[in-house]
């Protein structure tokens, strides 16, 4: 079963026409939620993005974002879904191909779920990365569907061997092509602030709430090309990555080339969070 | 009719899948084929830029070139398109939700016809623009669907009560959001060179051959908005609005806010290579 508009319905059934805007355009929001133990992770802080994302891009959802959750949790429970995403996007509509927005199209909105383990042995070992540029424009805050450049930059990682590209403009870090981006040098996390240039993650948020409680001092600050090959530890942060070690960069090890101390402790710390979040008594 | 992969079905008959590429990240690549009189205008450099765009992507065309070109054809016939356009996208295919390219999906074709009239209360009186930022990806040489920059700009320009967005980086005039634009300034035609930061438009390209052909001087030369402002002519070129003079720019007109005299030579000679190229005796 998905998710489309409001209803739940067969994946056969749920066509989309050539004229949608987020087929010809791009044009719409999404969000990828991950669920633990039958229970979702974070969604409110999702919700609250997406809304945020289709405000940015002046798409006005179709119906409230109550109403939303409720399907999401629905959706949850006639597919099963114990370990694995969901997946959301909205579009702004179907209507004659022409870039000014439609004066009647209703947005659509489909979501629908993957079943899928934590990727334990990337979390155990680490993955390996490439750095390249980042040529993407300049609202990388909003979550929106036009994804290509951070789909050319993946697949150089993979053409190299490697899990994730991490994006370099003007020299600084900004963030991966599908995650959020940290070093730790001298016991300090780094990891570039919230503006036009990068996605504020949901994990990269829970991060810096973890490294707060574990006491360890952290600063949303740039971080330029060299200091990140010169870092301490270097992790990713992403809903389905968690908080994924990184010990190899561009083919030169990170540090001894294994995940470091306080990348551990964070990833025991989320682990927690998981638990405290998804295996309460309360219904998230 | 509308064509589906490789065959000519009814719309309501052609099925998007929600995890086809192009849906979830834009991850695809199109044009718009001006049709005259029955025929196409320039459809061998439209369909040339189709296949440099894939290539640029990596997305391999799903069969040559050569049978596309007979099927818009046919596509043309069966819907007895006299004066419009054909749309045409082809995306990477429907696979998994994942950035990296899928292994397997057979990349997707479809095309349609609008029926559409020459604009032309904009060729003779000219349009009103705004200018705004150009934040786009470092890759709008590249025809993708990745549009929703574009999108914004021209929403920005209806809101002001213009038609088209002229887009200014670091203080240069790019293009327009779904424009090529040109200066005249002392009788000399200006327009951004071809690089990484403009669409390279067939109309740009017919428009420098007539101006060649016109003997009036030309220069593929940045110009700033300083010049913008400044300029004696302003004009826009698109398959869709051809050659059509801006007669306003921010509220302020261009020169004395009427199309100039170098404009109207150069859609004088727009509309008799439209009249040699689909009234002549050779099949196009």
């Amino acid at each position: 079963m998905i998710l489309y508009d409001n209803r739940l319905i067969s994946r056969e059934e749920a066509h989309i026409d050539v004229e949608d805007r987020a087929y010809q355009f791009g044009d719409g929001v999404y969000e990828m939620i991950r669920v633990y133990h039958g229970r979702s992770f974070y969604m409110d802080e999702h919700l609250a993005r997406l809304e945020r994302s289709a405000r940015e891009i002046r798409l006005e959802l179709p119906y409230p974002i109550a109403e939303l959750k409720q399907l999401l949790h629905e959706l949850i429970r006639r597919n099963q879904l114990e370990e694995g995403n969901i997946y959301i996007q909205v579009s702004r509509g179907t209507a004659p191909r022409y870039h000014g927005f439609p004066d009647q199209a209703r947005p659509l909105t489909i979501a629908y779920v993957q079943h899928a383990k934590r990727p334990l042995a990337e979390l155990n070992h680490g993955i390996r990365a490439i750095t390249t540029d980042d040529i993407r424009w300049l609202r990388c805050d909003i979550k929106s569907l036009n994804l290509l450049g951070a789909v050319l930059a993946k697949q150089t990682a993979i053409d190299h061997g490697a899990k994730e590209a991490i994006l370099i403009r003007d020299g600084v870090v900004t963030e991966g092509s599908s995650t959020n981006i940290f070093i730790i040098k001298d016991g300090t996390l780094y990891t570039h602030p919230t503006n036009h240039l990068i996605l504020n993650g949901i994990t990269r948020q829970v991060v810096l709430k973890l490294a707060d409680e574990c006491e360890i001092p952290f600063s949303e600050t740039a971080f330029s090309k060299e200091e990140l090959d010169q870092a301490d530890e270097v992790f990713l942060s992403s809903t389905t990555m968690e908080i994924c070690p990184i010990v190899e960069i561009d083919n030169k090890p990170v540090n001894q080339g294994v995940p470091g101390p306080i990348t551990k402790q964070l990833q025991e710390a989320f682990v927690n969070e998981i638990k405290r979040t998804t295996l309460s008594d309360t219904p998230s």
